[in-house]
């Protein structure tokens, strides 16, 4: 079952480029002695987080309940759910602990703290709360100088749950591109989250864990003192995003769709393809960087990129390739009817999240199927 | 089973607003006695799918030969697989066809047209096949004064294939936003398609079917002579690019996504909802278009626009909902967490796409699942 025999469009991974990227993260956060938690958002894909955790990883972050279910039924107990709890969603975390899931669950507001507080007195569960810390500004979480942080710490442990730790993701690390930059931004989500710990043991209260991360500041960060653990995402994929923001080479992607050329408009120098934006996602998450590669970098079907080819436009099950700059009078030459590429992704992510599964495709050649999951 | 026991984020079908939709587009089509055969590729569920042929639709539209399997099973015969062919899908096409599939492919190139006839020779299958016709330069297809037209039908008519007819969409509709300039485009739309399908009578080929559309010309057009059926799919949700379009209300607009306010940044007036990317879809469609909607139209949860409240940013699971031009000083106490509002949004084939089911919303406030499928 090797390439020639996957229909199209498909989600390939590259498992020695995964592989890699894992190792390079690990390699670099090993030298501060701090763990890893990989964000399984990215996938979804049991395989995939099998792989991470025989590389190391130490429990898992997840952005739905439903991925916690799930990886929990596959043997995952360390789980933290780091999107914000609301109280309709308690019931749903008592029934992941009640079955033996160390789940963590995160505010950043009184009203949540106290609705959490109240919820577990009331069902006599002893949750484990992680604060969520507001590093720059670019989501949600409290401002670690904010007296807020310790209202919701002692709200939490007077009410007779576990403060585990706090927790803060430099989302706007993605608007950088030079390595300074990322180390600057790096030192910044540390900083802060180390002080709101340090605020918060001040005050009497425990903080166990500090938690950061993003893939551009997991891999760029040049000190990790007061840190615990990092989390990061699309590491184990990457993205032509990560290329952009320089944490990543081209050929460090390991995932791309497999797409079949199925007919041209040569004087225009187009090449329509079988894959869409159902298939790469409509995410358009280069067009703001220094460098756009529009829906996708186009490779030959064996995983080299060629330059200047991208994916120019979409519609939902028609991809246009083309050359940018000026149109390739030979397009149908270069690439006839029948022709397999494969197109790097803008960003992993919302990518694999179009596809039910993923074909693997390993050093010898072979693919095997690595199903993923969506939904809530 | 009402809409309170509903879990967030969830995609909400409208299913009085979903028939009102269906209804008009056929009151306006049967004025011109031309048969309707939507495309599913809009939501891929079975339930809608069964709405429309109850209203009178005359077979389907698909856009991967999966949802031609999956209607075909729930019993429709009469399909049209409108991406153009690839050798590749034949055996799956002719697969479908010795199930008892009427099914209806589609080529506009020689290259095609012969492996067509070559791939049914050699099956004893007589395919049949509709020419595309490009009339607006949008995508795919052959001109219709282009010589390539007859070389085509010839080639499938000598190589033993039912020549049907001739396929187009003025995908270059979704660019206008005047009533003028629409009836120009579906005028041009049938027009070209027409002076195809005569181009190919006279020259002694057969051509019954000419079918076109696109939601925008679907419901424009003021004449359609020469024409046998019209296609077009989100009619049946709609969405914010078609209000933009000038084709629909936003109170005509079925579909929604329900999601729940899980915090604040009060300085900034951000509501953080639970709905972010993935339950939006990256679907940006309005950013060109005179009015940008963000990532959607925010409404209360029983489905009120709120006038200059949009889904402004989006992350994987969540959203930032904000006032438009100034920001909202009292967004924490307008929308509290916990707070459940629907998001319109911008493209209700991608939305959809994001979720495994539909929550069919009726009168009575009654909810009903609807799944849907998703990959190829």
């Amino acid at each position: 079952m090797g390439i020639p025999t996957v229909t199209t469009p498909a989600a390939l991974i590259d498992v020695d480029r995964m592989h890699a990227n894992i190792a390079r993260l690990h390699a670099h956060l090993d030298a501060f002695g701090v763990a890893f938690r990989p964000h399984v958002k990215t996938t979804k894909c049991q395989q995939v987080v099998d792989a991470q955790i025989a590389a190391g990883a130490r429990g898992i972050t997840v952005s739905t309940l439903k991925e916690a279910e799930q990886f929990f039924a596959s043997g995952v107990r360390d789980i933290v759910y780091a999107v914000g709890m609301i109280p309709a969603r308690l019931p749903q975390a008592l029934a992941l602990r009640r079955r033996g899931c160390d789940l963590k669950i995160v505010a950043d507001s009184l009203h949540t703290a106290q609705a959490i507080a109240a919820f577990g007195r009331e069902h006599g569960e002893r949750f484990e709360v992680w604060i969520e810390i507001d590093v720059d500004g670019h989501r949600s979480g409290i401002r670690p100088d904010d007296d807020l942080l310790i209202d919701v710490g002692r709200t939490l442990a007077a009410g007779g749950m576990t403060l585990g730790g706090v927790l803060a993701h430099a989302g706007s690390s993605y608007e950088y591109d030079t390595h300074d930059a990322l180390v600057a931004i790096a030192e910044q989500e540390r900083a802060r989250t180390v002080h709101a710990a340090q605020r918060l043991r001040a005050a009497g209260l425990p903080c166990d864990v500090v938690s950061i991360g993003s893939t551009p500041t997991a891999l760029s960060a040049a000190n990790l003192d007061g840190v615990t653990e990092v989390r990061a995402g699309v590491y184990v994929m990457f993205d032509l995003v990560m290329h952009n923001i320089g944490v990543c080479a081209l050929s460090d992607i390991a995932l791309s769709v497999l797409t079949t050329v199925i007919g041209h408009q040569e004087e225009k120098g187009w090449a329509i393809v079988d894959a869409g934006w159902m298939a790469m996602s409509r995410d358009r998450g280069t067009q703001r960087q220094a460098r756009d590669f529009g829906y996708g970098q186009v490779c030959t079907e064996a995983g080299d990129a060629l330059d200047g080819y991208l994916m120019s436009s979409a519609n939902q099950e028609h991809g246009i390739v083309s050359r940018s700059g000026t149109p390739d009078p030979d397009i149908a030459k270069r690439f006839p009817i029948g022709t397999r590429l494969r197109i790097l992704p803008n960003h992993a992510c919302a990518t694999g999240a179009q596809h039910p599964e993923y074909r693997a495709l390993t050093r010898d050649g072979a693919t095997q199927t690595w199903p993923r999951f969506y939904g809530w």
